[in-house]
């Protein structure tokens, strides 16, 4: 198949174009950097170099053959996305091309108005590319368990039966979610949805949890290979910080009690995910939802699990909470559907976190500890960030 | 109370302002005359010849001594939002300031974009100044029924009562939109209630049904007040529309066959719900929401009770449905929640529509008949406007 990997240079991006590439797919990458930028912009940075697009790419085609096509360029620039589309003639978009920190969302209105519009405005554009240049193309985007947000009863994928008042009807899932950047996934989807249902594209919306590893069995392949691995408190996600702190000698910091249950992903059953969804498409009008996670965990349970397998003395420390969060909360998730595509999940298993705890011990000498406190209160409208 | 009406210019802001001016609250508008713009850009026009907005300002002090506050500017500037309430200081808000025509959002990816953009970024934009300048501002904002869609199950007001698997929760309705412009007042809503939930503000949001009528006491004072009526494919509403066309002869053009069910509201009780909300004000953080329509109607039954009242003879016409919607779906709406605060409505009469024939014929020879025949196909991604 011909996939286009929009968001290629990402942390999942390119992890995902590298595992389609090894599969035997014909695949482009697209990317404009924005997420490079915000490192510059916080005064941060990825705890594992990554080399630039342009050499990954390269090595990628010296240690296998193989061609990785690569497009520079913005997605809220319609030209350009329909440059790509009507060049590229993908059977499928992966579209992970967002920005993707809840706490960025929430530093202040400019951050918020900007994720909004980057991640509604970018999807609209590839939504009228597809159904404008081929609309057989099957989108693969990219959202979030947390669209869902902490509903008192069971998470299904994307639709839910309801019966009211004596009547029935299969509904989108009702969303509450908790940050203006989770809330742009929403907005995605109910765009999307209605895009598939009145000009019969094919899509899928994958509600990825919280994903942590570093390493996939392509990009350990060289060095130079190496996706990024982020630590910092506004898109280091949480399970990869608390391997960080615990190697840096920091307590872990949980925000609140700890007892908020989130659901997670290994990243290579994201690579794999990915391939499973392209691989079996959505019918043509089917506005198909996954909910991307393979097992739920609360923040302590994490903690606790990395405190038990670090060989390192580890203290864990409870913050103040600066999200607005319900604690205490029910959480159970249908997440079937990727399983019966045939995703053989990978759990939380101590093996993992050793060879994370290795690469982490590796490039300890890189962090910037102050860049772990939590400085964006969700409460206040505006907060610092760059220290 | 001081009320500052976003939007204040429009089809129904207008009448607001003058309503709440009447009653004894304290004023001001704000426009950026979008809509006055997209007139010229599609060579139509209000059917009724309407004034400037100091015009209509001016005469409106003349004719009653009081004085309406006006402010000339885009909300989604935001130095310009947040000027106007800090020189204001408004107890609340009424935001009708967004692009609100279905068909104007469904032309091509620019005019989908645009509105997407305006409504949702104009909306944050007010969110942050109230969160920042005055978190006890009340934001009254306009919905729309067609937010919802047509389910199998009955419409409650935002939110619905759900069991699932055993289990309860109360959750914001699922929405299922029928355009780039309802999914614009969706994410809105989305928006809204997370606003409300992290900074604790508080917000109605009024999910309106079909507006028609054309007078309200205050604009059929003097003929210089008059409200716009448009009665173009793009912007007319459908009731207006069939008056119009039944007027000048034509056909009323119903789309499909005509069993799709709307909501429907006249605009004397539109300008009265926007005063029962502001001066019932929402509780601190509370997302309260109502269906602000009186009664149902399908698009057939709108035809026949416009060729039944009717002094001139007039015939129904079907048209191949230019929008993706159902038709003999099920619809029944629960909008107990503003008669319950003192809401009286006005049903579709005789009475009314005798009055709307009157000022119809009065203006009849503005009518641009090719106007009012729909160009544009929900199922293309792109379509002709401006005859």
């Amino acid at each position: 198949m011909r996939i286009l990997v929009l968001g290629g240079d990402g942390y999942l991006g390119w992890p995902t174009a590298l595992h389609l590439s090894e599969v035997g797919h014909d695949v482009a990458v697209l990317d404009n950097f924005a997420r490079r930028g915000y490192d510059f912009e916080m005064g941060t940075g990825s705890l594992v170099p990554i080399e630039t697009l342009q050499s990954r790419i390269r090595i990628w085609h010296e240690l296998t053959g193989r061609e990785i096509g690569c497009y520079v360029g913005d997605l809220t620039d319609a030209d350009f996305t329909y440059h790509v589309v009507r060049e590229f003639r993908p059977d499928a978009i992966v579209h992970f091309a967002e920005q993707r920190a809840a706490p960025y969302s929430m530093v202040d209105r400019k951050h918020a108005v900007y994720t909004q519009v980057n991640n509604v405005v970018g999807t609209m554009n590839v939504l009228y590319a597809i159904a404008e240049l081929d609309p057989r193309i099957h989108l693969v985007k990219l959202g979030t368990m947390g669209a869902y947000g902490t509903p008192n009863i069971d998470i299904e994928e994307g639709w839910i039966e309801i019966e009211h008042k004596g009547r029935k009807d299969r509904v989108l899932y009702p969303k509450r979610p908790g940050s203006y950047y989770h809330l742009s996934k929403v907005h995605d989807s109910h765009n999307i949805e209605f895009a598939c249902r009145i000009w019969g594209i094919r899509a899928t919306d994958l509600n990825q949890g919280v994903v942590y590893g570093q390493q996939t069995p392509e990009t350990a392949r060289d060095d130079r290979l190496a996706t990024r691995y982020d630590y910092d408190a506004v898109f280091g996600t949480v399970l990869n910080r608390f391997v960080i702190q615990s190697v840096i000698g920091e307590p872990l910091s949980v925000y609140g009690n700890g007892s908020q249950v989130r659901g997670i992903i290994e990243i290579r059953d994201t690579v794999r995910c990915l391939q499973l969804a392209c691989e079996n498409p959505a019918d043509p009008g089917e506005f198909r939802v996954f909910n991307q996670m393979t097992q739920s965990l609360s923040i302590s349970q994490m903690a606790e699990t990395i405190a038990r397998v670090s060989p390192e003395k580890v203290t864990i420390e409870h913050l103040a909470n600066p999200r607005v969060e319900e604690e205490g909360h029910h959480y159970n998730v249908v997440h079937s559907g990727l399983v019966e595509l045939g995703l053989d999940p990978h759990l939380l298993s101590d093996t993992l976190l050793e060879s994370l705890f290795e690469i982490t011990k590796r490039f300890a000498h890189r962090v910037r500890p102050e860049a772990m406190i939590p400085t964006i209160d969700w409460r206040r409208s505006a907060s610092q960030i760059g220290l």
